[in-house]
């Protein structure tokens, strides 16, 4: 009896991503095969991330999921695929030999944290997946095409494996086995990018991006033509402004495919609005604040709700978060308004404001999130750290 | 000395038009000469009309011109080409004799006034280039290709030269003799159809079309493949949804080209967005009931602005207004909330009301215009219609 090893566990973390070449539509359901490549910068984990354990143990009845504290339903499809592939692939590896490695027959427990605002709308399952498949990767010793396996899980979760820049190659093979993410440049390769997530008071709950991206595929027309004969180019030219570290072109790619990705959810039928009023007074002011400076100092991308994320460079980050305070003055108490890296308060100029074409518009941004580009995936060490106690239950939340 | 005869004059009315396959973009500024073919409705002039009084006198000095009352520079150069092209083509027709045609060598005096509410956001300058250019017809005795001329002052002007349901063939010639207006089916063809301008609140000033559509041709790769690859199979699908009458489909195509042209709006650089909340919140209410009924029953379109054209069917304008009235309360006295063709009250059941998914937003459309198909330009024989005095200059308003 081993009691002496009643439990094995592993826990990591992982980071989320924001496309600059947007992910919009499946050529296959369950595979999650996407219809045009992408390419995101991964964010910093001090900001925001997903803590995962996974723990076996002989002792273990049935595989067993817990999110954010809740038990969860482990059958959900997308879940099933990436246990099953991680499985698979051990048991490939180990050719027969358990030798140290865990039983695979054993169940697993998993317990998963988001430390995501909720309503910051970022991809908190590419996170989630990534960490995931990364975690069940350590426990049971699989070092393989890991970006395959997060793929199934959730399509963006693939670029969540790595760090810095990362593109998913959209790949040509029915099985899937080409749709792999890989990295284009480490997340020290460009030390002065800055990333602002500027969360907005939303009215309604956006359609999910699951439909939303199929109705587009089925309706879209404009999809078609962006996903066959614009997208390639630009995935060529968005790692060369990466390459190169042109803030000017990169800015005006990010912001250009950020539209015409909203573009393709309008032509979608019925179609799928996520960008709103605040959204789009956002869109102006970074115009605005560009033309007042004659070249791009900050730029926008919006996913699949009314959310920016601003790119920018650190020596920018001060000045534009001051102008969104002009804009957008907080309606909560000022400490809350910033959050994740400082932020030192700017006195604007007379001439900067008067170039802002704009009516305040109070509380029209919750609050603003300061980050940076991040590493992939980690092991978390440290054992308080784990989400599951020795009896293989998520501890309580402290 | 032709005492008796000091002025000769002529009153004409024309009306404006809303296209369901939209006109977005020129090849040619000077000429006018669009991207694509588009296709409209002819809106009824009881509602919405231009009214035009062109006078010539041995005693006028010089050509003038009065919009609203207010007299404006008469060198414009889109007032120019049309005031040339009608007098090149009068010359032509007379070759060398006047008879008992006005002499081509005195100066115009030209007066308009438009009906239109300003807020309504309505193309104001279809129909005033379409009431100028057949009012200086009627005056100098020119009958040839008029559509021609009135796109010359504004493209969507030519459309206006005809009632009913007319199509703008594109043209290939660069000197855009074949670039001309048509009529698809006249004003009686379909009586049961019924047009709803929903004039909603807007915050700020949209972007010019002139100098929006310039950006979109020169930014907008999804403009151009709608232009060259969308558009041309659509006019035909429209043609036909006219002829036979089929509101389904024509409801769908109007909606999803109105969401195409919006989407190339987001797609140019830096994006124009002309949607609003309220306008997203028409097409979510639109869609529901349509839904509810299980077909499409209201379509919308939207041009370059937050304003929204309904098109439906005489039977359902009763309740759909009452579902407008519903999801967004007028703000002002009851009364002045229903122009145009008569509104009867209807109570919704329960059940509709349950099946509209939002809260009401009260104030969100300032009023509602009911039209229905109309005429195309007309002359008027009333005197007391005229808007310029025995002296050649603008009446009094009264």
């Amino acid at each position: 009896m081993a009691a002496e090893k009643p439990l094995v566990s592993v826990t990591c973390t992982a980071p989320t991503n924001i496309a600059v070449i947007k992910y919009w539509g499946k050529r296959d359901e369950k595979l999650i095969l996407p219809i045009n490549s992408s390419l995101s910068v991964t964010l910093h984990q001090n900001q925001l991330k997903t803590t995962t354990t996974a723990a076996i143990s002989r002792d273990f009845k049935e595989d067993r999921i817990w999110l954010n504290g809740k038990e969860e339903d482990v059958g959900h499809h997308r879940l099933q695929s990436c246990l099953r592939e991680i499985r698979r692939l051990a048991r490939k590896r180990r050719s027969g030999s358990d030798g140290d490695l865990v039983p695979l027959s054993y169940k697993v427990h998993i317990a998963s944290v988001n430390d995501f605002p909720t309503a910051a709308g970022l991809a908190s399952s590419a996170a989630g997946y990534a960490c995931l498949v990364y975690t069940l990767a350590q426990l049971y010793g699989v070092e393989s095409e890991l970006s395959e396996v997060a793929r199934q899980g959730s399509g963006s979760a693939c670029r969540s494996m790595f760090g810095g820049f990362v593109q998913w190659h959209m790949g040509e093979r029915p099985d899937g086995k080409d749709s792999i993410a890989q990295q284009v440049a480490p997340e020290s390769h460009w030390p002065e990018l800055r990333v602002l997530v500027l969360v907005v008071s939303a009215e309604r709950k956006p359609v999910s991006s699951t439909s939303g991206m199929q109705t587009s595929v089925e309706t879209s027309s404009l999809l078609k033509f962006r996903a066959e004969s614009v997208v390639p180019g630009r995935m060529a030219e968005m790692a060369r402004c990466i390459k190169e570290r042109d803030f000017e072109a990169f800015g005006q790619l990010t912001m250009k495919d950020s539209n015409q990705f909203h573009a393709t959810c309008l032509d979608t039928f019925p179609p799928i609005c996520y960008l709103n009023d605040t959204s789009r007074q956002i869109i102006s002011l970074v115009h605005c604040f560009n033309a007042y400076y004659g070249k791009t100092k900050v730029a926008y991308t919006f996913d699949a709700g009314p959310n920016a994320v601003i790119f920018t460079l650190e020596e920018t980050v001060d000045e534009f978060v001051a102008v969104i305070k002009q804009v957008f003055p907080p309606e909560m108490n000022g400490d809350k308004f910033l959050k994740g890296l400082p932020v030192e308060p700017v006195e604007l100029s007379e001439e900067v404001k008067s170039a802002l074409p704009m009516e305040p518009f109070p509380g029209g941004i919750r609050y603003i999130i300061t980050t940076q580009v991040g590493p992939g995936p980690q092991v978390l060490e440290e054992p308080q750290r784990q989400l599951l106690g020795p009896d293989g239950l998520p501890k309580p939340v402290s």
